[in-house]
């Protein structure tokens, strides 16, 4: 499926002509809407485009020219995949210095890397992993050759949803990496890397929510059309009339939502807040609320991967398995809420 | 108050030039706004404003060359209030030849009309009501001069909030009106005029609540972030944290819709549905669930008009009276939901 | 009104057979019972009877035996009105010796009150005021006749609602108070006794909105089942059909949980968390949801008072306006959520 | 699994001595938390012994003496397994004549029985499969031993959730049925046997709700009680504490629902309406929401069956799974609001 995406040039999208992409105007309203769309079939695939593009891909462009030169065309052509690492057993929300196990220690003309990431998307295929460590005070990223010796990937997590996106633990044992590795060139700059590309991930969050939100919408209209009970149409029913009105707009205000913020981006602004974050806890809830109706619209058919008797596939099950992970990742909803708490407040109140 | 906004030229903002109007490239946007302004300060000027402008004024512009050039500089100079009138004791909602009492009967070269309109804003203080009469098995409009014999006013209603904006029972009472009192000068148009106005009314109260959304918000924010209780800012409370920021992109949301629906009804659109209903429906529940909020977040002072020790006044009490009334008036927001799921199913279906 | 409560014996049910009341087995439960049905049609007289029993009575039970003897028969038989005094203008959830600002100090065989309380219920028809005030690094309650030299009831505050239950500040201003006015005789239990106090509040507004809950309900059902629109009473819709099926549920849970704490208060628990403060979270909130929905069914006739046409009262919106205050005195519901995370979280985590 | 529950002796909790069962005095009330108590361990096995014992075990109770004595005693023992059958591909909430396909014609002494049934819980294992058929213009229920000739079942149904509780279609093709197999001896009275049966398993599916519920929040509180971030307990957080006060209040009333409902049951009303139908809609719906929320405290953690790295395995992503069916069977919650709706204004209304 990644090769597919590659050959279709999707992979392009996000990025400038000069290293191999497409060399859009609004390279990040198309990459948000590419997700969308994306979505609308699988979660897991968006998620993988996603992770590899705008986490991944969107982390390298800090790099210096010759890291950039490096590797963009690869992302930008899908000859490699990408990973992108800041979450550990012990931190996930909290990436400050204290939190931080992974670090990385000066040799010579290298750096030595130990520690333990989580739940690192793509990684099982990965064949680079920016990596977020803790250097000395401060935090670096690491652009980290999955075929160093040292580093280890473990068994893919088994996932109630987004199973075609592969997550794992890895391990870094004593990796040593060349001083071009270190993203940027110089070290210290992790934390604004980092939070400058998870800003971009929350777009991308609120893009695939809409996306799911809409492909449930539209199977439970097509079914509320169709499907009788009682001698009439089951959407002849004023209680689905009126949900699926009411999500109507709410799948509207959300794509709005995500598309400012994208062309926010587009327009040059590093942090497209507070609409980034309002898309993205709007968006994902919007696509649990969906599958949750879907589901129930269709009932029995609602809740089956497959009918046993004929082989008929269930067709929003698994929109309601894959959609719960977007409440919670690149950016939990709850620390979403809180970085729009913190722009109506001010830090000072807010923390 | 009325002539305080004819002075400052605020009803010359929907209409063209030829009749004394703005002539705004974007009519309907800059009404609109207008009203969202207006409600921001008092929801009940802002409902004087958009009856005489979007439903009076609005519907006259459906009328003959002759009428508007009568009626519509007054309006757009303010020198006479106008008023709207469709609802009926028994029947709101349901503008139906078969529900509709007030009747008009061809007389020679004139019309004689009876009947009885309810809860007709601005009518205690108007010039002339445009109002929906049966006509034979049809309807049709008529400009109708409250000066004319057989034309009675009631009493206001005394209302829980919306105070500044007057309704009143209006009686006609064999009043004689001459042709050219009849909209657009041919009979038999009148529900097509009632809800190309309507429309346009649903408009109107989505912008309102959207402002009495933002006071609500502002005034709420201002006290979470300067009272203390236990030590603290009551904005250091993570629930109020929480709450503020899922309200303000509703509010981004609830402000985006009314601006799309406006924008398409400026390009020429007669019916800018289904944002129009969605823009209705999610602005006027909004200001009601952010007024309950912002009342909560004020305490006691959020219960009162004016604490008795020192006449501090309230200052959020009125938007909860006042915006209970946007759930209702102009569609009541089932009515809407019912107009958009008909988009989403057909009229087959919905019926 | 308060006399023709006292003359139908209403005040005694709270209380035992030695201090005049009706010495019922289960007084608790048989006075929150009485709160909602008086609450059924008034909101104010349920608030004004609630403040006499649950507050100002029930704190004198904490009495000395002679300020029992005293006091309680002339509350129980409504010779007297009392009140209840702890809030200040700066402190209100906050009830702390460090944000306490009224102060007693002893002065020989007397204790000498100084400051000011805010929102006092009763206060400006009442014979005494229970009263929380610093006693050096502590707290406790007086028992204040306002016919003391320096007691000085403001104006009654101007609210949107509960009007019938008028408020004011209320100042001290060097007013002797003899020595058996403090309340048990010992200084220092002033904070458990308003918490004890406060706790059976909660229960009383709990069962006040369910008894608001219950008459917006049944005024909103006798509305949808007899007006018609589009050629079928309101109640054939589904929406309305859904909406009063959960509301009615709702309504049925919030009875049980005030019916629980009562019952358990009348077991001899003094504190009946977290069924209280879960009762009067609920029975408040569904209180203000349910007048919204009430005012809505009415449509127009829900936002009047009164119609000006023909005098009809509008049956619903004092409703609307009275229930809100629940969400907010005697315990706000975010002071009472958070009483019932200690219970499950232990205070070590909540604070 | 389901001969361990008959060792424990659990399915002779519904049953009289006199068919082998304890004979409580209470017995539905004791099945209901029985059903309660597995749930919180297992969804998919409280639904195993609900379809046992509640559907198929209490049908057999308005058998003949012949047929409950024949029948019963294997149920409560748990020797056989029993399956329950009126929905069809084409029929599910709409359990009329004209939707029925399955029929039953008399032939001679015996009947004749075809058709389709969906979704029939149990019947992979079963012994004997309750079942709704036409028979002429009413409808019947039959006994039917899955060993008779032309009875066969399909492949298990692949579901999302509950997959401990197999599901599959049933096919009928000529079956030939001796006279003792017609449930109670009397053709016609299937509709009456079904709703009576369905009433109960109502208030199984609410119980079963209400475990899952309590399942999630013990979990959730657990971990939120332990896990760290940003240097603190996330339960210090306001916004779960708020949210976790809520949710207990919640399950305490939707268990107090299932049990007053299966009280007067037990008290001998044959529809315990309308607290049954209350009890499954709020119960089943706060099961879905108590899920997400639980997925949501546990993060990443809250989204995996087991972590690749370790095994561990996810403690809540089957309880979000699961729990979304009990929306739908057993009467979908649509379904029964309207129940609810027509006991509040009646059947004339809401047809």
């Amino acid at each position: 499926m990644f090769d597919g995406l590659a050959e279709a040039g999707l992979f392009g999208v996000p990025f400038s002509a000069e290293v191999g992409g497409r060399g859009l105007d609004h390279p990040v309203t198309a990459t948000a809407v590419a997700i969308e769309e994306l979505a609308y079939y699988s979660s897991s695939i968006a998620a993988v485009f996603d992770v590899h593009c705008i986490l991944a891909g969107n982390a390298l462009t800090h790099g210096t020219t010759a890291q950039r030169e490096k590797w963009l065309p690869q992302v930008a052509r899908g000859t490699t995949v990408g990973a992108f690492a800041t979450t550990e057993p012990e931190a996930s929300s909290d990436l400050s210095p204290q939190a931080l196990r992974t670090v990385a220690v000066p040799h010579g003309d290298t750096w030595v890397l130990n520690g333990r990431k989580r739940w690192i998307s793509n990684s099982p295929a990965a064949g680079f992993i920016v990596t977020l460590a803790r250097t000395g005070e401060r935090m670096s990223m690491f652009i980290v050759d999955t075929n160093l010796p040292g580093v280890t990937v473990g068994e893919p997590d088994r996932k109630m949803g987004n199973r075609g996106q592969l997550t794992a633990d890895v391990w870094f044992d004593e990796v040593e990496l060349e001083n071009d590795a270190l993203l940027g060139g110089e070290p210290g700059h992790g934390l604004r890397h980092a939070l400058a590309t998870l800003t971009l991930g929350r777009i991308g969050i609120a893009a695939a929510g809409v996306g799911m939100a809409q492909a449930a919408f539209d199977h439970a209209v097509a079914h509320l059309s169709t499907r009788e009970a009682f001698g009439r149409k089951l959407a002849a029913n004023q209680h689905w009339q009126f949900r699926m009105a009411e999500r109507a707009a709410e799948i509207d205000n959300a794509r709005t939502l995500y598309l400012k913020a994208a062309l926010r981006r587009d327009a040059g602004e590093t942090f497209a807040e507070p609409e980034a974050s309002m898309a993205k806890f709007s968006g994902s809830a919007l696509a649990v609320d969906m599958a949750r109706d879907a589901v129930q619209a269709f009932g029995g058919l609602g809740f089956v991967r497959e009918q046993g008797a004929d082989g008929t596939p269930g067709p929003v099950e698994a929109i309601y398995r894959d959609s719960k992970i977007g409440e919670i990742y690149e950016g939990a909803n709850e620390i979403l809420k809180g970085v729009v708490a913190r722009t109506i407040f001010g830090k000072e109140i807010t923390g």
